[in-house]
């Protein structure tokens, strides 16, 4: 049982409750891994002790009252415990060092500011102070964009700035303050007739500045667009001084302003509110279709004419590749069923076959419309259609499937995921290539999907599992995982499609972007944040 | 008859040939402004003289010398009628000075490289030495953005850097050299069964690289997107290095390089080449609509309902308010027919009447299904269904009302447009303002449409017309379209949506974006380009 003060409860995702492993996904691990049926009885390294940092905290006693002046002493944090719950995300690296009992990069305190003007503030007074900020959403970074290897104070801006402002119906959007979860916002606009369109698979612990400042992407993004294309509009604190930006539809009043928060991870300033774009909301129209291939390509295939056919868009849009295809029929229990047996012999077979989820939302009928026309295209492209429920089902676990990483490392396993965006051409190639380099690894599995499609490309999604090496665990995954971003960007992907860079994969960044464009965000820094205090240590490789 | 090496050969807009107003537009302008028949027998200010430039070209011998062995003699000028031609673009005020015999911001000498390489060695040497540099493309600037104050050199990319690169069939882009004109980009595209879907009315004159750099829309932008929707990478030569893009179609890899020259106007370096994404050309399959409503508040309403309706989007979404509605009519030969007079009876009455245009592109069936959802919504909203000829025949005339200006200007008529970007929710309180701006003039008159239609808000496009102060043709001009300006700015408008800022709007950016925002701009500016050479002299107001 986990403690509410200990290392496990930091590191759980989700919320708290244990979550465990299907019988079905016991068994795939126990084949795949050869793993003994004692290690599902104990947990490898289950951080179960008292959170305890060596590190004393840094902020002397007139910075502390400074702090409490503006916020409030309630507001003012320097335990052990809430230094730790905020010196990281939740990337498998960070998780590892909580296991082990390692805080590594705890801030010296967290302050929780309460307003704007709060913040405005605590900016000016960290920069003429040489104290560092991170300002800090729903701590569901994957790529170490949330440590503060400075020390200094995490902004916990989930604890007062957490409101919807105002939702503008003739507009059609929302403006919110930054610290806002996912399910607080879609319920307040669901009350009034529409939907924030954004549901990444951290929605319940993530937030409108998290998503903005990482630049995510929801799992209905093919037809919402990215979290930056839903953003009109942001109010930001920088050392510099407040950026506010109008909220035009569009402009052509020099380059965006509002654009640089989008992706910039808390490095130029503290997003305190942004307007985004709001969608009608409308379920009960939702039209969905599953649909089966025969091969990753033709899946693929089938994909890429359909959002070229400029005939209306799905919302969600997803590829399992064979492998994950594969392990989504087998914990389903569906492996070995008449169906499945008939599947086979239709020439869908395992090892190859490929799952395609698709759902419509809008207008009823358009959502009629444009289902009957993917599923033509579908079947063109040797598509068999198999129903609706496979994608209800997946629907159903959107958000808790990300619950399973934690009794993965329980049991030994260590387990990540890497995503990037190629254009169409390389899909295949870096798709093959990312197979080609785990498959060189003994027993290690990898599951790839497509989940975010657009005219000229689309992102592919790395989910892979191996035995954990037990005694040097966390140098045989940074190893192992610095493998497969190389190969990833050799052979044509981006560094990242939505989960941002962080401090884990910004070590590529200059090579990836050029010497140029990483000068030129450099200088955008630089000027935004003379002083780099905004989530420095190397938070995008500036 | 217009001369070749006269102003008025650069100050004509369109093919050069005469394009004389028709009868029905003369008799509304004798109505309108009083203006005697003997006005309608000669020019004002027709600028038939030659060219000729007073300042001497600044350029050093060696400099010369330089840029000759860059890029050949031949591709070096330095008469008066090219500097005098890459002088300006086609802003009123511009025409006007060259209707008065004036060239007050003429470059040294015009520049035409014929490779990227070319474009990098020129940009490197003209930073060293402290050389202005204006990149040209088709100067159809209507914001003062292609002046050389500084004097230096235009660079003139239309010359040779006008290629398609490739057109990427799987992703769906076309790479092209900037200086491409729009009907060479087109034909290209056309033929490989693509359209870039972008038509500016400038279309037939402008580049890519200046579409980018302006970030302009074309008329079918509600469906296709601004250009910077379509851009996916660029190619840019700056004094700091090459920026070279990703052809991604999103990323989260820090905050979107590419995306700063996109509304740059050539203040942040040159760009070479840039990737956009194509679209299907099938203009078998476009279905259109006209529509006429009884009042602007209800057109506007109905085409807010549409666009915020979620069951597809229009391409080509137009509205024009009464006054420009009514001289559609009026310059048709509509008003006072039987169908008139019906319209009249029915309550759309002259005044408070007016047109929708509606064109819907893509897949046939969907065309087909999106035209009839609009049809029933505009119905809903008291819109009369009045068939497709209109649309034909407006788009028709899509790029050759442009033309009118000059005949206009030779009867002593005062002309210009201003547009804007504004939400819904300001959008009548800046049309009402902007028409009783007008209105406080005598013997003025001012038609507004909205053209650009997203879900959040659209834009207002304001074309005016008005005699000349006669003697005081500048002065009077530009202290009427300041107030016109003011005007939008202050009841909720941006200063621009899709002709950009220039010099002409300049003054107004830093009172409008705010000090920070401002200063940022300018610290990229000054990493990018520390030497000041790149369209200096007030462009963007930086």
């Amino acid at each position: 049982m986990e403690n509410g003060n200990s290392y496990r409860h930091i590191l759980k995702w989700g919320d708290k409750h244990e979550e465990s492993i299907s019988h079905h996904m016991a068994e795939v691990i126990k084949e795949k891994f050869g793993l003994p049926e004692a290690d599902f009885k104990r947990k490898h390294l289950p951080g179960t002790e008292p959170v305890k940092i060596d590190k004393p905290s840094m902020l002397k006693p007139a910075q502390l009252d400074f702090f409490r002046s503006v916020s409030g002493a309630e507001n003012i944090m320097t335990d052990d415990l809430s230094r730790a719950r905020f010196s990281c995300g939740k990337f498998y690296g960070e998780l590892l060092d909580l296991r082990f009992g390692l805080v590594p990069d705890p801030p010296d305190g967290v302050v929780a500011p309460r307003t704007h003007e709060e913040v405005e503030k605590i900016i000016s007074y960290c920069s003429d102070e040489g104290i560092a900020v991170v300002p800090a959403g729903g701590l569901s970074s994957v790529t170490g964009a949330v440590r503060a290897p400075a020390g200094g104070i995490a902004l916990d801006l989930t604890k007062h700035l957490n409101r919807v402002l105002a939702v503008n119906k003739v507009n059609k959007t929302v403006t919110v303050q930054a610290g806002i979860y996912g399910p607080a916002l879609e319920e307040e606009l669901n009350r009034q007739g529409y939907s924030c369109g954004h549901f990444p698979q951290s929605f319940e612990y993530s937030t409108v500045g998290g998503w903005v400042s990482a630049r995510g992407a929801g799992q209905a993004s093919t037809g919402y667009g990215k979290i930056e294309d839903m953003l009109v509009s942001v109010r930001a604190v920088t050392p510099a001084g407040v950026i506010a930006t109008g909220d035009f539809p569009r402009t052509a009043q020099g380059w965006d302003i509002f654009r640089l928060f989008a992706g910039a991870e808390g490095t130029l300033g503290v997003i305190t509110e942004a307007t985004l774009h709001i969608f009608n909301y409308a379920p009960e129209n939702t039209a969905s279709a599953g649909f089966i291939f025969r091969s990753f390509e033709a899946a693929v295939e089938a994909m890429r004419t359909i959002i070229q056919a400029e005939c209306g868009k799905p919302h969600l849009f997803r590829i399992s590749d064979p492998d994950e295809t594969d392990i989504a029929f087998r914990t389903s229990g569906f492996d070995g069923t008449l169906a499945d047996r008939v599947l086979q012999m239709l020439g869908f077979k395992t090892g190859s076959r490929c799952l395609m989820f698709v759902t419509v939302e809008g207008e009823k009928e358009y959502t009629r419309f444009v289902i009957r026309k993917i599923k033509r295209k579908a079947r063109a492209g040797k598509g068999m259609y198999i129903g609706t429920t496979p994608v209800r089902k997946w629907l159903e676990q959107r958000y808790s499937s990300a619950y399973l990483r934690d009794p993965m490392m329980d049991l030994g396993i260590m387990t990540d995921t890497l995503e990037t965006a190629v254009t169409w051409e390389n899909l295949l190639n870096v798709w093959k290539a990312a197979h080609d380099y785990v498959a060189r690894r003994a027993k290690a599995f990898m599951m790839i999907h497509i989940s975010h499609v657009y005219e000229n490309g689309a992102n592919l999604y790395f989910t892979f599992l191996s035995p954990m090496e037990k005694g040097n665990e966390r140098h045989d995954f940074t190893t192992f995982h610095r493998g497969l971003v190389e190969t990833i960007l050799k052979h044509g992907g981006s560094i990242s499609h939505h989960h941002g860079v962080g401090r884990v994969l910004a070590p590529w960044m200059e090579g990836h972007l050029g010497r140029s464009s990483m000068e030129l965000l450099r200088a955008v820094k630089k000027h935004l944040d003379p002083n780099n205090i905004m989530n420095p240590g190397g938070t995008l490789g500036l």
